[in-house]
């Protein structure tokens, strides 16, 4: 594919500027933020880069749509895409953060930091004997990227890691990998929960009182999307004891707002949609990657399956 | 060598005695908590599992000592030691668990735990890009067995771990190992630094000025024995800020005194000598794989060299 006009919009568009030269690809630039981005600047390009789209602005001239996110939900959920266009979406250390960042959070609950942190503020010496990792059982939704990196580490540091995915194909890294609608008696032995499942159709309030009654004092983690959890339940399932903590990194509504009734609950952790970043050299790295792949007519494995969602 | 009589003393004789089934055993045992030792039960005995020795007592009868805990500074240290008399220690899970128990804290600090629940607390959603374990560099004082099963985690997770002991001797898993001696050029790169050596006549006080005053805002872990730490140093290097922070297991004495300054210091956390717990399972399982040893006159791989103190 031949591609021209590069419009580039994005937060850290300054960044993106710096580090990707002009002078050195054949094809022109624009670097904007997104409240300055015009109809006119979209007529112009033929490739766009961006974490998402704005309504009321005409499209039409894009060939190639490229997410400087791993999620392009907000390109394709509950919206009609033009088949003709290519997307493809930002990979890089995804995984990698994400594994770090659940792991981080189960640590800290078998190596009771909490507890520790809160004798201390007593002066209270009380031992109590952490945990091993290689006690637990953990449940990945999720058997892409991401979800299988996230396997990878826990598997090596021992856990046993269990997997859920729509058609329940065995993968590398998990002891068993199980369809969702067959995963369900295997729930009551859990100790971690991990959402990494991207939004679409069926996944849009899957974690509801369906999964959650099933669960014995699990730890809940979504660092998927906001909009697979049904927050209702989950406070219900908090209440009832069937989830033991949950760690939030991203909401149907972000930034979340202050009146939410996640805020207030003791035994629910919010990060703000930082556990999967993308930085500006990552960001870059992978666009100019991608790039490169399309002018040259090389298989993308970052192109997104616009019927699948993901 | 020919052993008769077992005497098992410890604040877990209970849970032993239940792990130990007499009636497989050709030798005799006993199980009594420290309190209830008397001269003749040491007396009547020819080896001793314990925690450590009591002073006042006359164990000239015993001819094999197993430690329950790893070190064995409450035997040797500043102690005389009768050569005749075989010394072993626990090895079991020790190493993976001073390894979890370091990867969280430098997890936590790494993604920010405590930052997120001071924002969650004000409901301020304001993201930090938490930072990965492979742009870490580890330093980890002790190559034995702890020290190196903590190097070979933390090296899997793609941290630069380097190591420090006496010899500087290399070993697997470490990207280069230092004499004691000729460490210090190198610790101002380091982002944390890892305790895990015995207590020796050459590591009591090691962690002083003279290490501290090259760090540039490192973590500081203590998990080998607090009579190694200069903690009057360690308060200095927190308010020079050569050390950002400190995360303590151990102590010259324990519990830590109510009145000691490390309790009341924001940047100090403190758990209670709980890194590296020898379970009752654990602790039954090693002494009786090293009493088969013995009785098969098998080569001992945690036989203490009394002469090096470890």
């Amino acid at each position: 594919m031949k591609i021209t006009n590069i419009l580039v919009v994005s937060p850290m568009y300054k960044e993106l500027q710096q580090l990707i030269k002009k002078e050195e690809f054949q094809n022109d630039f624009q670097f904007l933020p997104e409240s300055k981005m015009t109809q006119t600047d979209l007529g112009w390009a033929d490739a766009l880069v961006s974490f998402n789209l704005k309504s009321d602005y005409d499209y039409s001239s894009i060939k190639w749509v490229h997410s400087l996110g791993a999620g392009v939900d907000r390109f394709l959920f509950k919206k009609e895409w033009n088949q003709d266009v290519l997307l493809t979406r930002t990979i890089c250390s995804f995984g990698q953060r994400i594994a770090e960042y659940c792991l981080s959070y189960i640590l800290k609950d078998l190596q009771f930091h909490d507890q520790f942190q809160d004798f201390k503020r007593h002066k209270n010496w009380q031992p109590m004997t952490p945990k091993l990792l290689n006690e637990q059982k953990v449940m990945i939704y999720g058997t892409g990227e991401i979800g299988q990196t996230t396997a990878k580490i826990l598997s090596g540091l021992g856990v046993d890691v269990y997997g859920v995915s729509l058609s329940g194909k065995e993968k590398d890294y998990f002891k068993e990998v199980l369809p969702i609608d067959s995963h369900y008696s295997r729930l009551s032995e859990m100790n971690y929960l991990i959402n990494t499942l991207p939004l679409t159709e069926q996944t849009a309030h899957l974690f509801n009182e369906k999964i959650f009654r099933h669960l014995s004092g699990a730890g809940f983690m979504n660092v998927g999307r906001g909009a697979s959890l049904d927050v209702g339940a989950l406070l219900h399932a908090l209440e009832q004891n069937h989830v033991r903590f949950a760690v939030l990194d991203v909401f149907s509504q972000e930034p979340l707002p202050l009146e939410n009734r996640l805020w207030d609950h003791p035994r629910v952790q919010i990060t703000p949609h930082i556990s999967a970043v993308t930085t500006p050299n990552e960001g870059a790295a992978c666009f100019l990657e991608t790039l490169k792949n399309i002018e040259e007519n090389k298989p993308l494995h970052n192109k997104v399956d616009v019927k699948k969602g993901y």
